[in-house]
């Protein structure tokens, strides 16, 4: 995670490098509100060039049965689609679908960890996949694909969702 | 909305009707820690005996782009599973699938409304499919499928997510 082969990472203005605790050294996005507001979500390159991202499973990340919620997996996902992309994205994308199958359940204080990768990157769209874990136990399964948009201003409506 | 032909929406203990603002009447439930931390997410039976979900977007819920965080629509679709799957539920259910696409983007203080309807309910699975929109704007489809569980005591590993 010291050598960075691309210098994807720089590129938005808003990265910021965490400098304490078990996430030391791990990257995350801070202009986003939803992300900061369910997070922290981290993501970093790891020493094969591979980008690893994971979060720590807090209580507001779980559902009445006391287990991260569906919903909490589906945002982490999406972030992972954007952490994974970002080496090739070069640029503002929208996610334009995601699918995804829930295999087990994660509880408070667990670290769970994705793994995954570009399955194509076109001059339009990147298709992606990943997988999140426990340690070794798959919890959730996930594709997506991300659109290339051209940067507007706020005002405009072509951006649906990062 | 006044006349509830099944007795679903009393089963969660955890049922909160609101008294108060644009949402007095609506139904949520409030064990859910991350639906809380995202919400507050709403539903009702209309008149014709129709689920229908909402929320009013807020600031928590904005992507860097300043429109609804992907994260968030998928989130709320998933509130919106279990609130469309109440009146056959009957129990507690996890989701095993589901799959999306984003369609259009909305912004801060705009009202996202849900219309949805149970494709299948069988003995074990349940199929949803749903549509969120701003008005007549269309903004992001959905379907999903729940799986009906066996309640546990929390300690208990099958619950996934709900």
């Amino acid at each position: 995670m010291n050598e960075l082969p691309q210098n994807a990472f720089h590129r938005r203005p808003d990265l910021h490098v965490e400098t304490e605790g078990e996430f030391a050294g791990w990257r995350t996005w801070t202009r986003d509100s939803f992300e900061t507001h369910n997070g922290p979500f981290w993501h970093r390159m790891d020493e094969n060039g591979q980008v690893r991202c994971a979060f720590r499973v807090e209580k507001k990340h779980l559902n009445g049965m006391r287990n991260v919620h569906g919903g909490c997996f589906m945002s982490f996902a999406d972030y992972c689609l954007f952490a994974i992309a970002s080496s090739v994205l070069e640029g503002p994308g929208v996610t334009v679908s995601f699918a995804c199958e829930f295999l087990d359940a994660a509880r408070e204080g667990e670290l769970v960890e994705c793994e995954g990768e570009i399955t194509r990157a076109g001059g339009s769209l990147i298709f992606l996949r990943g997988v999140l874990k426990s340690g070794e136990r798959s919890l959730f399964t996930f594709s997506g694909t991300i659109k290339r948009v051209k940067w507007k201003k706020p005002a405009g409506t072509a951006a649906v969702a990062t």
